[in-house]
């Protein structure tokens, strides 16, 4: 008896900021996996800024999500039929299921969840793209140094909890930026931050640049940067000689005339940057996680026992039901969540 | 009895391009050398574009020239009189003794003309700073490999020359980018670049981008950018993933509005350069040659035979008489020299 489920395809193609419009809820049945495929129940669906992205037809690092083809998105689920030995009926899996109540996906496009340091929804999060994208940046291009100012955007989302708090325990002073005083309370308090600046208190970037260039005294030697916009042109002008400024995102231009492909209203910043990056010798290097999966295991096997044990803490914002994915993912475009955002799609019956 | 010298001093700060008004020629005596120091009586004096952020009163990299002041500049010269046991009178030497036909300077802060492998201007060019800053750039930031596409600005000035004969040398394919029939034609000919692209023929930034794609049908690699603007807006879109920006200059940015102080008028690229930088995961890395004098042996050691066995070709743009300096510059920010200024300030009486 065949299975029925339900997705969430790409509707049309959004001009500026997505609508409900562009996204269409459909009813359908899962195919049998083929050899060496699993099929699963999906419990959690994350939803990543990256998917913006794929909404539009430019060219980028990955290819465009097609009118009527399910979302892009990663999922945590559980194997309910198997045509690959290299994994059993019930295990918990990760992999690129999409926006979708089940998916079938080759075996050696899904990986096993990080569950033995965190429950499953932790796996797409803190344990999942995310936490490695931040592991990744901060580690490997950021070069940390102990007693360093870090600035991290985006602060309590699920990418900048991690550098911040990975920031923290390397021994260097960590300034957030994040939308409300909630958030910046959560990212002083909770995750340990030195301070938190509000980007919604600051009226431009001339506030903004006030208001960080008081939150770092010794200006910045890392801008973790995942936000672009109003933030990065404040930063710019406090960076120290010899700055690092890794970029794995930019979710204020995403909404920008097809993800910049138009060009903004000037005036034109790019000759301000160009002199910022020359005079100060900075080093500004962008990354696509997943040309880096090789050293998903190194992460886990140093970050998973510091969440296991409290060392680092993660919050997640998660929103009941697939069909409420849509309404969840614009809200998250627009800063309204509150730590990594996640869909529970099923409870788990295990 | 006191020797008779002359200067050009710092007269006004431009407004955006320099003017005859900026300059003034005055008439002086040389002081003599005290302990540890040294007199030099300048033979060839150094003209580069990076003097043009000097002569503005802006936060760099290096403190401004006073109003007043002698136009700071890096000079080969004879030593006439010695307070030091560094250096002997007859001596060659290479400091920034600048825009005057004689100094006095630290002992600490002269080094040796490079003569064993080229006569006493090269020292200024090819084997000295802007040399010195086209092979660290490439080799160390650049990560060239053989077989990949190079872009080099400015392709037959001091730097440019450099950079794209060391990509010839490693195997590389070498595009440059210069003003006018005469200096693309003295590129492919002589320096033996692969192309060379007239940016006076391109009409605008498009026109620019169409005739690189044309030029490096496989994309680009490494863009070893010291010019800005139209070239750099154009290489941008055709960056490869993985691609390296060693950035040492923006000659086209330098006079507008006060060496980017002032922003340019729209549209603001910012945001689609930004989105370049993440989406081909490239590696921008602004570095200053002042940094890395401690490499200036390795340097020497690799070029010099190079350029003394014709492997390194070089050419110079020479201007005789120190009261024209002020001419030479202003024609070289404007890229109407041809090869590496130097302004011939005495006879070598040797």
């Amino acid at each position: 008896m065949p299975t029925p489920m339900e997705r969430i395809v790409l509707a049309g193609r959004p001009q500026g900021s997505p609508t409900e419009a562009d996204f269409r809820h459909e009813h359908t049945e899962l195919r049998d996996p083929a050899e060496k495929e699993v099929a699963v129940e999906t419990l959690y669906l994350s939803l990543d800024p990256y998917m913006r992205g794929r909404m539009d037809d430019a060219k980028s690092y990955a290819k465009p999500v097609d009118i009527g083809a399910t979302m892009e998105g990663g999922t945590v689920g559980r194997v309910i039929a198997t045509g690959s030995d290299r994994f059993a009926v019930g295990d918990l899996v990760v992999g690129q299921f999409g926006w979708a109540t089940h998916g079938v996906l080759p075996a050696n496009q899904v990986r096993k969840a990080a569950t033995d340091y965190a429950p499953p929804s932790a796996s797409l999060g803190v344990l999942g793209m995310p936490g490695f994208t931040g592991w990744y940046g901060l580690t490997e291009l950021g070069r940390p140094k102990k007693g360093e100012t870090l600035v991290v955007g985006a602060a309590t989302g699920p990418v900048g909890q991690m550098v911040g708090q990975l920031g923290k325990a390397l021994g260097m002073y960590v300034v957030g930026v994040a939308g409300g005083a909630d958030k910046c309370r959560f990212a002083v308090e909770e995750l340990g931050f030195d301070m938190c600046v509000d980007h919604r208190a600051q009226a431009d970037t001339q506030a903004m640049r006030v208001a960080l260039a008081e939150a770092c005294p010794d200006g910045i030697d890392v801008y973790y940067e995942n936000v672009g916009g109003k933030v990065l042109e404040a930063v710019m002008g406090l960076m120290n000689p010899f700055g690092r400024i890794p970029v794995c995102g930019m979710v204020a231009y995403y909404n920008l005339g097809g993800l910049g492909m138009g060009d903004a209203p000037g005036p034109n910043l790019l000759p301000r940057m160009w002199r910022t990056i020359l005079v100060n010798k900075l080093n500004v290097h962008g990354f696509i996680i997943m040309d880096h999966w090789e050293r998903y295991g190194d992460f886990l096997a140093e970050v998973g026992p510091m969440v296991k044990d409290g060392r680092i803490k993660y919050r997640e914002d998660i929103t009941e039901g697939l069909a409420n994915a849509p309404a969840a993912f614009m809200a998250m475009l627009k800063g309204e969540n509150f730590g990594k955002t996640v869909v529970q799609v099923a409870e788990d019956a295990a």
